[in-house]
Protein backbone atom coordinates (compact mmCIF):
# COMPACT_ATOMS: atom_id res chain seq x y z
CA UNK A 1 0.00 0.00 0.00
CA UNK A 2 1.68 2.84 -1.15
CA UNK A 3 -1.03 5.40 -0.96
CA UNK A 4 -3.78 5.15 1.57
CA UNK A 5 -7.08 5.69 -0.31
CA UNK A 6 -9.60 7.56 1.69
CA UNK A 7 -12.97 8.74 1.18
CA UNK A 8 -16.11 11.21 2.24
CA UNK A 9 -17.09 9.37 4.97
CA UNK A 10 -13.98 9.28 6.50
CA UNK A 11 -13.72 12.90 7.61
CA UNK A 12 -14.94 13.86 11.13
CA UNK A 13 -13.71 17.61 10.61
CA UNK A 14 -13.16 19.12 7.60
CA UNK A 15 -9.75 18.32 7.24
CA UNK A 16 -9.31 15.46 9.49
CA UNK A 17 -10.37 11.44 8.95
CA UNK A 18 -10.42 8.81 11.40
CA UNK A 19 -9.57 5.34 10.20
CA UNK A 20 -10.31 1.81 12.15
CA UNK A 21 -10.50 -0.85 9.43
CA UNK A 22 -7.41 -2.16 7.42
CA UNK A 23 -6.16 1.25 6.48
CA UNK A 24 -5.31 1.51 10.38
CA UNK A 25 -4.18 -1.75 10.71
CA UNK A 26 -1.64 -0.99 7.97
CA UNK A 27 -0.94 1.78 9.17
CA UNK A 28 -0.29 0.85 12.67
CA UNK A 29 1.07 -2.69 12.18
CA UNK A 30 3.23 -2.11 8.44
CA UNK A 31 4.21 2.01 8.62
CA UNK A 32 4.42 1.78 12.63
CA UNK A 33 2.59 4.90 12.18
CA UNK A 34 3.14 7.40 15.84
CA UNK A 35 1.40 10.81 16.11
CA UNK A 36 3.32 13.44 14.09
CA UNK A 37 4.10 10.75 11.31
CA UNK A 38 3.16 11.85 7.88
CA UNK A 39 1.91 9.48 5.48
CA UNK A 40 0.74 9.34 1.85
CA UNK A 41 -2.93 9.69 1.03
CA UNK A 42 -5.44 10.51 -1.78
CA UNK A 43 -9.49 10.93 -1.74
CA UNK A 44 -11.21 8.59 -3.64
CA UNK A 45 -11.24 9.77 -7.88
CA UNK A 46 -9.52 13.34 -6.31
CA UNK A 47 -6.44 14.40 -5.16
CA UNK A 48 -3.41 13.05 -3.59
CA UNK A 49 -1.04 14.70 -0.86
CA UNK A 50 0.15 13.63 3.00
CA UNK A 51 -1.87 13.07 5.98
CA UNK A 52 -0.12 14.06 9.53
CA UNK A 53 -1.05 11.53 12.19
CA UNK A 54 -2.94 13.64 14.98
CA UNK A 55 -4.07 10.97 17.44
CA UNK A 56 -3.36 7.62 17.46
CA UNK A 57 -5.37 4.21 19.63
CA UNK A 58 -5.74 0.77 20.27
CA UNK A 59 -8.29 0.36 17.19
CA UNK A 60 -8.31 3.71 15.54
CA UNK A 61 -5.86 6.29 13.68
CA UNK A 62 -6.49 10.13 12.99
CA UNK A 63 -5.35 12.53 10.49
CA UNK A 64 -4.78 15.90 9.52
CA UNK A 65 -5.19 15.70 5.88
CA UNK A 66 -3.60 18.01 2.99
CA UNK A 67 -4.59 17.21 -0.46
CA UNK A 68 -2.69 19.53 -3.28
CA UNK A 69 -1.59 17.06 -6.04
CA UNK A 70 -3.89 16.52 -8.53
CA UNK A 71 -3.97 12.31 -9.73
CA UNK A 72 -1.88 10.68 -11.37
CA UNK A 73 -2.00 10.70 -15.48
CA UNK A 74 -4.14 7.55 -16.52
CA UNK A 75 -3.54 5.44 -20.10
CA UNK A 76 -6.27 6.75 -22.67
CA UNK A 77 -7.01 3.15 -23.31
CA UNK A 78 -10.22 0.97 -23.42
CA UNK A 79 -9.46 -2.89 -22.94
CA UNK A 80 -11.76 -5.33 -24.42
CA UNK A 81 -11.05 -8.66 -23.08
CA UNK A 82 -12.96 -12.21 -23.30
CA UNK A 83 -13.29 -12.41 -19.20
CA UNK A 84 -10.69 -15.00 -18.52
CA UNK A 85 -10.85 -17.50 -16.55
CA UNK A 86 -11.29 -15.75 -12.36
CA UNK A 87 -7.49 -15.71 -11.35
CA UNK A 88 -6.50 -14.45 -14.42
CA UNK A 89 -9.20 -11.63 -13.99
CA UNK A 90 -8.21 -10.75 -11.03
CA UNK A 91 -4.60 -10.57 -12.18
CA UNK A 92 -5.62 -8.56 -15.05
CA UNK A 93 -7.64 -6.02 -13.40
CA UNK A 94 -4.76 -5.59 -10.96
CA UNK A 95 -1.87 -4.88 -13.06
CA UNK A 96 -3.85 -2.88 -15.50
CA UNK A 97 -5.27 -0.57 -12.92
CA UNK A 98 -1.94 -0.08 -11.52
CA UNK A 99 -0.69 0.42 -14.95
CA UNK A 100 -3.54 3.66 -15.32
CA UNK A 101 -6.16 1.65 -17.27
CA UNK A 102 -9.55 3.43 -16.66
CA UNK A 103 -11.89 1.65 -18.72
CA UNK A 104 -12.41 -1.87 -19.42
CA UNK A 105 -15.36 -3.95 -20.90
CA UNK A 106 -15.14 -7.71 -20.58
CA UNK A 107 -16.92 -9.94 -22.93
CA UNK A 108 -18.24 -13.20 -24.22
CA UNK A 109 -16.32 -14.78 -26.81
CA UNK A 110 -16.76 -18.14 -28.57
CA UNK A 111 -13.71 -19.70 -26.11
CA UNK A 112 -14.87 -17.97 -22.86
CA UNK A 113 -16.15 -20.69 -20.80
CA UNK A 114 -19.66 -19.89 -19.56
CA UNK A 115 -18.66 -20.51 -15.77
CA UNK A 116 -16.34 -17.95 -15.55
CA UNK A 117 -19.72 -15.38 -15.59
CA UNK A 118 -20.40 -17.38 -12.46
CA UNK A 119 -17.67 -16.29 -10.42
CA UNK A 120 -17.79 -14.63 -6.96
CA UNK A 121 -14.97 -12.49 -8.45
CA UNK A 122 -17.04 -10.46 -10.76
CA UNK A 123 -18.98 -9.54 -7.94
CA UNK A 124 -19.14 -5.94 -7.13
CA UNK A 125 -17.24 -5.77 -3.90
CA UNK A 126 -14.48 -8.35 -4.52
CA UNK A 127 -14.14 -6.29 -7.73
CA UNK A 128 -13.45 -2.96 -5.91
CA UNK A 129 -11.14 -5.15 -3.34
CA UNK A 130 -9.04 -5.83 -5.94
CA UNK A 131 -9.42 -2.25 -7.50
CA UNK A 132 -8.55 -1.26 -4.53
CA UNK A 133 -5.67 -2.57 -4.00
CA UNK A 134 -4.01 -1.85 -7.59
CA UNK A 135 -4.82 1.78 -6.92
CA UNK A 136 -3.29 2.03 -3.54
CA UNK A 137 0.06 -0.06 -5.04
CA UNK A 138 0.02 2.32 -7.56
CA UNK A 139 -0.59 5.77 -5.93
CA UNK A 140 -3.49 6.02 -8.03
CA UNK A 141 -7.01 7.47 -6.73
CA UNK A 142 -9.45 7.31 -10.01
CA UNK A 143 -11.61 4.39 -9.77
CA UNK A 144 -12.00 2.49 -13.30
CA UNK A 145 -15.18 1.87 -15.09
CA UNK A 146 -15.49 -2.10 -15.42
CA UNK A 147 -18.58 -3.19 -17.24
CA UNK A 148 -19.19 -6.53 -18.33
CA UNK A 149 -20.77 -7.37 -21.77
CA UNK A 150 -22.37 -11.44 -21.53
CA UNK A 151 -23.42 -11.30 -25.35
CA UNK A 152 -20.40 -10.76 -28.27
CA UNK A 153 -23.00 -10.35 -31.24
CA UNK A 154 -24.98 -7.26 -29.82
CA UNK A 155 -21.76 -5.91 -27.94
CA UNK A 156 -19.50 -5.62 -31.60
CA UNK A 157 -22.59 -4.56 -33.98
CA UNK A 158 -24.37 -2.31 -31.55
CA UNK A 159 -22.31 -0.39 -28.87
CA UNK A 160 -18.84 -0.83 -30.33
CA UNK A 161 -18.89 1.64 -33.05
CA UNK A 162 -19.47 4.50 -30.07
CA UNK A 163 -17.13 2.93 -27.43
CA UNK A 164 -14.41 3.11 -29.84
CA UNK A 165 -14.71 6.22 -31.76
CA UNK A 166 -12.11 8.40 -32.63
CA UNK A 167 -9.83 6.01 -31.07
CA UNK A 168 -7.08 3.88 -32.58
CA UNK A 169 -8.92 0.44 -32.71
CA UNK A 170 -6.31 -2.62 -32.11
CA UNK A 171 -7.43 -6.15 -30.88
CA UNK A 172 -4.10 -8.55 -30.46
CA UNK A 173 -4.55 -11.62 -32.59
CA UNK A 174 -1.42 -13.76 -33.57
CA UNK A 175 -1.84 -14.84 -37.08
CA UNK A 176 -1.21 -14.49 -40.52
CA UNK A 177 -2.77 -11.24 -41.47
CA UNK A 178 -1.34 -9.08 -38.35
CA UNK A 179 0.96 -6.49 -38.95
CA UNK A 180 3.53 -5.68 -35.45
CA UNK A 181 1.42 -3.87 -32.76
CA UNK A 182 2.79 -0.24 -32.74
CA UNK A 183 5.10 1.18 -30.64
CA UNK A 184 5.13 4.52 -28.35
CA UNK A 185 1.47 6.40 -29.66
CA UNK A 186 0.30 8.84 -28.39
CA UNK A 187 -3.38 8.40 -28.95
CA UNK A 188 -6.35 7.24 -27.51
CA UNK A 189 -6.44 3.65 -28.33
CA UNK A 190 -9.16 0.76 -28.22
CA UNK A 191 -7.64 -2.25 -27.51
CA UNK A 192 -9.32 -5.76 -27.80
CA UNK A 193 -7.34 -9.06 -26.01
CA UNK A 194 -8.62 -12.85 -26.87
CA UNK A 195 -8.89 -15.64 -24.81
CA UNK A 196 -6.19 -17.68 -24.24
CA UNK A 197 -7.67 -19.91 -26.92
CA UNK A 198 -8.07 -16.79 -29.48
CA UNK A 199 -10.23 -15.46 -31.08
CA UNK A 200 -12.12 -17.52 -33.89
CA UNK A 201 -11.96 -16.25 -37.20
CA UNK A 202 -16.12 -15.41 -37.57
CA UNK A 203 -14.98 -12.95 -34.42
CA UNK A 204 -12.25 -11.50 -35.95
CA UNK A 205 -14.48 -10.90 -39.13
CA UNK A 206 -16.74 -8.95 -36.95
CA UNK A 207 -13.93 -6.45 -35.43
CA UNK A 208 -12.20 -6.08 -38.67
CA UNK A 209 -15.67 -4.80 -39.96
CA UNK A 210 -15.47 -2.74 -36.89
CA UNK A 211 -12.89 -0.90 -37.96
CA UNK A 212 -9.75 -2.77 -36.04
CA UNK A 213 -6.80 -3.91 -37.33
CA UNK A 214 -5.18 -7.25 -35.91
CA UNK A 215 -1.50 -6.93 -34.71
CA UNK A 216 0.98 -9.49 -32.68
CA UNK A 217 3.86 -8.50 -30.40
CA UNK A 218 5.82 -11.55 -31.12
CA UNK A 219 6.34 -15.33 -32.15
CA UNK A 220 6.26 -16.00 -27.99
CA UNK A 221 2.29 -17.20 -26.82
CA UNK A 222 2.12 -15.23 -23.52
CA UNK A 223 -0.82 -15.77 -21.00
CA UNK A 224 -3.39 -12.95 -20.76
CA UNK A 225 -2.21 -11.73 -17.54
CA UNK A 226 1.72 -11.10 -19.10
CA UNK A 227 0.41 -10.00 -22.77
CA UNK A 228 -1.58 -6.66 -20.57
CA UNK A 229 1.27 -5.31 -19.38
CA UNK A 230 3.68 -6.10 -22.76
CA UNK A 231 0.94 -4.21 -24.59
CA UNK A 232 0.65 -1.55 -22.59
CA UNK A 233 4.12 -0.97 -22.34
CA UNK A 234 4.40 -0.98 -25.80
CA UNK A 235 1.48 1.16 -26.81
CA UNK A 236 2.59 3.89 -24.17
CA UNK B 1 0.89 -26.18 -23.27
CA UNK B 2 1.48 -24.78 -26.35
CA UNK B 3 4.16 -26.80 -26.97
CA UNK B 4 5.09 -30.24 -25.16
CA UNK B 5 8.60 -30.44 -24.47
CA UNK B 6 10.46 -33.57 -24.83
CA UNK B 7 13.68 -34.97 -22.89
CA UNK B 8 16.31 -37.74 -24.23
CA UNK B 9 14.76 -40.09 -22.35
CA UNK B 10 11.78 -39.83 -24.22
CA UNK B 11 12.89 -41.21 -27.09
CA UNK B 12 12.07 -45.03 -27.48
CA UNK B 13 13.80 -45.09 -31.49
CA UNK B 14 15.69 -42.53 -33.11
CA UNK B 15 12.25 -40.58 -34.34
CA UNK B 16 10.09 -42.20 -31.38
CA UNK B 17 9.02 -40.71 -28.25
CA UNK B 18 6.66 -42.53 -25.26
CA UNK B 19 4.73 -40.44 -23.12
CA UNK B 20 2.87 -41.34 -20.01
CA UNK B 21 3.51 -38.82 -17.37
CA UNK B 22 1.66 -35.49 -17.44
CA UNK B 23 2.41 -34.72 -21.18
CA UNK B 24 0.28 -37.90 -21.57
CA UNK B 25 -2.74 -36.23 -19.57
CA UNK B 26 -2.96 -33.04 -21.59
CA UNK B 27 -2.03 -34.76 -24.99
CA UNK B 28 -5.15 -36.94 -23.70
CA UNK B 29 -7.74 -35.02 -21.95
CA UNK B 30 -6.88 -31.61 -22.84
CA UNK B 31 -5.83 -32.07 -26.65
CA UNK B 32 -7.82 -35.08 -27.11
CA UNK B 33 -5.06 -36.53 -29.43
CA UNK B 34 -5.95 -39.38 -31.77
CA UNK B 35 -3.41 -41.18 -33.74
CA UNK B 36 -2.41 -39.25 -36.60
CA UNK B 37 -3.03 -35.84 -35.06
CA UNK B 38 -0.30 -33.38 -35.30
CA UNK B 39 1.14 -32.09 -32.21
CA UNK B 40 3.65 -29.19 -31.43
CA UNK B 41 6.90 -30.56 -29.47
CA UNK B 42 10.00 -29.14 -28.61
CA UNK B 43 13.39 -30.96 -27.80
CA UNK B 44 14.89 -29.82 -24.00
CA UNK B 45 17.41 -27.08 -25.20
CA UNK B 46 16.80 -27.70 -29.07
CA UNK B 47 14.63 -27.47 -31.84
CA UNK B 48 10.80 -27.65 -32.30
CA UNK B 49 8.78 -29.49 -34.69
CA UNK B 50 5.66 -31.69 -34.73
CA UNK B 51 4.67 -35.01 -33.29
CA UNK B 52 2.29 -37.08 -34.93
CA UNK B 53 1.18 -39.61 -32.97
CA UNK B 54 1.09 -42.94 -33.44
CA UNK B 55 -0.42 -45.29 -31.22
CA UNK B 56 -2.47 -44.34 -27.98
CA UNK B 57 -3.24 -46.53 -24.99
CA UNK B 58 -5.16 -45.61 -21.40
CA UNK B 59 -1.98 -44.80 -20.24
CA UNK B 60 0.40 -43.81 -22.89
CA UNK B 61 0.86 -41.90 -26.08
CA UNK B 62 4.28 -42.96 -28.95
CA UNK B 63 4.33 -40.50 -31.86
CA UNK B 64 6.60 -39.92 -34.56
CA UNK B 65 8.72 -36.36 -34.06
CA UNK B 66 10.17 -34.49 -36.76
CA UNK B 67 12.41 -31.22 -35.41
CA UNK B 68 13.17 -28.80 -38.10
CA UNK B 69 13.00 -25.01 -36.70
CA UNK B 70 15.55 -23.70 -34.70
CA UNK B 71 13.94 -22.82 -31.17
CA UNK B 72 12.58 -19.48 -30.66
CA UNK B 73 14.92 -16.14 -30.62
CA UNK B 74 15.82 -15.52 -26.41
CA UNK B 75 16.36 -11.80 -25.03
CA UNK B 76 19.95 -10.57 -24.41
CA UNK B 77 19.24 -10.21 -21.46
CA UNK B 78 20.73 -10.55 -17.78
CA UNK B 79 18.47 -9.77 -14.90
CA UNK B 80 19.66 -9.44 -11.51
CA UNK B 81 16.57 -9.46 -8.98
CA UNK B 82 16.27 -8.94 -5.62
CA UNK B 83 14.52 -12.24 -4.02
CA UNK B 84 11.04 -11.19 -3.82
CA UNK B 85 9.08 -13.19 -1.64
CA UNK B 86 8.30 -16.54 -3.16
CA UNK B 87 4.98 -15.96 -4.76
CA UNK B 88 6.17 -13.54 -6.79
CA UNK B 89 9.55 -15.26 -7.35
CA UNK B 90 7.41 -17.74 -9.51
CA UNK B 91 5.56 -14.69 -11.06
CA UNK B 92 8.71 -13.11 -12.17
CA UNK B 93 10.50 -17.21 -13.18
CA UNK B 94 7.12 -17.62 -15.12
CA UNK B 95 6.56 -14.33 -16.90
CA UNK B 96 10.54 -13.57 -17.66
CA UNK B 97 11.29 -16.79 -19.04
CA UNK B 98 8.17 -17.23 -21.09
CA UNK B 99 9.31 -13.69 -22.52
CA UNK B 100 12.58 -15.06 -23.54
CA UNK B 101 15.05 -14.27 -20.60
CA UNK B 102 17.81 -16.77 -19.89
CA UNK B 103 19.55 -16.12 -17.09
CA UNK B 104 18.92 -14.92 -13.72
CA UNK B 105 20.62 -14.11 -10.76
CA UNK B 106 18.59 -14.01 -7.56
CA UNK B 107 20.08 -11.58 -5.04
CA UNK B 108 20.27 -10.42 -1.54
CA UNK B 109 19.55 -6.77 -0.63
CA UNK B 110 19.07 -4.81 2.63
CA UNK B 111 15.25 -5.08 1.98
CA UNK B 112 15.03 -8.91 1.43
CA UNK B 113 13.80 -10.86 4.38
CA UNK B 114 16.13 -13.84 5.21
CA UNK B 115 13.06 -15.86 5.74
CA UNK B 116 12.82 -15.51 1.52
CA UNK B 117 15.59 -17.82 1.15
CA UNK B 118 14.50 -20.69 2.87
CA UNK B 119 11.54 -21.32 0.51
CA UNK B 120 11.02 -24.62 -1.43
CA UNK B 121 10.48 -22.82 -4.34
CA UNK B 122 13.83 -22.11 -4.63
CA UNK B 123 14.73 -26.27 -5.12
CA UNK B 124 15.61 -27.22 -8.38
CA UNK B 125 13.11 -29.51 -8.86
CA UNK B 126 10.29 -26.89 -7.95
CA UNK B 127 12.39 -24.55 -9.76
CA UNK B 128 12.09 -26.88 -13.23
CA UNK B 129 8.73 -27.19 -13.01
CA UNK B 130 7.57 -23.33 -12.75
CA UNK B 131 10.48 -22.89 -15.76
CA UNK B 132 8.99 -25.59 -17.85
CA UNK B 133 5.14 -24.07 -17.63
CA UNK B 134 6.25 -20.87 -19.20
CA UNK B 135 8.71 -23.11 -22.07
CA UNK B 136 5.69 -24.70 -22.85
CA UNK B 137 3.40 -21.87 -22.48
CA UNK B 138 5.90 -19.87 -24.95
CA UNK B 139 6.70 -22.46 -27.50
CA UNK B 140 10.24 -22.25 -26.09
CA UNK B 141 12.76 -25.34 -25.11
CA UNK B 142 15.79 -23.54 -24.23
CA UNK B 143 16.31 -23.44 -20.33
CA UNK B 144 17.42 -20.43 -18.56
CA UNK B 145 20.41 -20.43 -16.18
CA UNK B 146 19.41 -19.15 -12.32
CA UNK B 147 21.40 -18.87 -9.84
CA UNK B 148 20.99 -17.27 -6.31
CA UNK B 149 24.09 -14.89 -4.42
CA UNK B 150 23.28 -14.68 -0.41
CA UNK B 151 25.59 -12.12 0.09
CA UNK B 152 25.38 -8.26 -2.15
CA UNK B 153 28.67 -6.71 -1.60
CA UNK B 154 30.79 -9.83 -2.50
CA UNK B 155 28.68 -10.44 -5.68
CA UNK B 156 28.71 -6.63 -6.64
CA UNK B 157 32.29 -6.23 -5.36
CA UNK B 158 33.74 -9.73 -7.61
CA UNK B 159 31.56 -10.89 -9.95
CA UNK B 160 29.42 -8.00 -11.42
CA UNK B 161 31.83 -6.33 -13.95
CA UNK B 162 32.67 -9.99 -15.26
CA UNK B 163 28.78 -11.13 -15.43
CA UNK B 164 27.88 -7.30 -16.47
CA UNK B 165 30.91 -6.96 -18.93
CA UNK B 166 30.16 -5.56 -22.97
CA UNK B 167 26.46 -5.00 -22.07
CA UNK B 168 24.68 -1.75 -20.71
CA UNK B 169 23.82 -1.82 -17.20
CA UNK B 170 20.92 -0.79 -16.14
CA UNK B 171 19.31 -0.22 -12.33
CA UNK B 172 15.52 0.11 -12.10
CA UNK B 173 15.23 2.53 -9.25
CA UNK B 174 13.00 5.38 -9.11
CA UNK B 175 14.43 8.64 -7.77
CA UNK B 176 15.35 11.49 -8.36
CA UNK B 177 18.79 11.04 -9.95
CA UNK B 178 16.99 8.79 -12.60
CA UNK B 179 16.69 8.87 -15.81
CA UNK B 180 13.72 7.75 -18.46
CA UNK B 181 14.19 3.73 -18.79
CA UNK B 182 15.70 3.75 -22.95
CA UNK B 183 13.10 2.07 -25.02
CA UNK B 184 13.67 -0.79 -28.03
CA UNK B 185 17.58 -1.02 -27.44
CA UNK B 186 18.90 -3.55 -29.96
CA UNK B 187 21.72 -4.28 -27.34
CA UNK B 188 22.65 -6.65 -24.48
CA UNK B 189 21.32 -5.48 -21.20
CA UNK B 190 21.87 -6.18 -17.73
CA UNK B 191 19.09 -5.10 -15.71
CA UNK B 192 18.96 -4.86 -11.61
CA UNK B 193 15.60 -4.62 -10.36
CA UNK B 194 15.04 -3.98 -6.46
CA UNK B 195 13.02 -5.19 -3.59
CA UNK B 196 9.14 -4.18 -3.19
CA UNK B 197 10.75 -1.73 -0.41
CA UNK B 198 13.24 -0.51 -2.88
CA UNK B 199 17.50 -0.46 -3.02
CA UNK B 200 18.95 1.51 -0.17
CA UNK B 201 20.97 4.38 -1.27
CA UNK B 202 24.33 2.29 -0.32
CA UNK B 203 23.59 -0.54 -2.59
CA UNK B 204 22.68 2.01 -5.61
CA UNK B 205 25.84 3.23 -4.95
CA UNK B 206 27.45 -0.08 -5.34
CA UNK B 207 25.94 -0.02 -8.51
CA UNK B 208 26.68 2.88 -9.79
CA UNK B 209 30.64 2.36 -8.82
CA UNK B 210 29.82 -0.92 -10.76
CA UNK B 211 28.98 1.03 -13.89
CA UNK B 212 24.90 0.95 -13.75
CA UNK B 213 22.84 3.47 -14.44
CA UNK B 214 19.54 4.10 -12.54
CA UNK B 215 16.45 4.18 -14.93
CA UNK B 216 12.38 5.15 -13.79
CA UNK B 217 9.48 4.22 -15.90
CA UNK B 218 7.13 6.54 -14.46
CA UNK B 219 5.21 7.65 -11.46
CA UNK B 220 3.31 4.62 -10.77
CA UNK B 221 4.83 1.94 -8.27
CA UNK B 222 4.63 -1.48 -9.46
CA UNK B 223 4.76 -4.53 -8.47
CA UNK B 224 7.68 -6.44 -9.00
CA UNK B 225 5.73 -9.24 -10.98
CA UNK B 226 4.28 -6.57 -13.10
CA UNK B 227 7.44 -4.08 -13.06
CA UNK B 228 9.20 -7.02 -15.09
CA UNK B 229 6.69 -7.83 -18.56
CA UNK B 230 6.76 -3.88 -18.24
CA UNK B 231 10.56 -3.21 -17.91
CA UNK B 232 11.12 -6.15 -21.16
CA UNK B 233 8.73 -4.95 -23.44
CA UNK B 234 10.47 -1.64 -22.92
CA UNK B 235 13.66 -2.08 -23.41
CA UNK B 236 13.41 -4.86 -26.52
Amino acid sequence: MNLILLFEDDFIAPDTVRLSDRRFAHADSVLKAAVGDELRVGLCNGKTGTATVTAKTEGAVEMRVALEHEPLASLPLTIICALPRPPTFVKVIECAVAMGVKKFVFIQTARVEKSYWQSPVLLAEKLRYHVMRALEQAGDTVFPDIVFKKRFKPFVEDELSALSAGTRKLAAHPGAGSRECPRGLNAPVTLVIGPEGGLIPHEVESLVKAGFETVTFGKRILRVEHAVPVLLSRLF
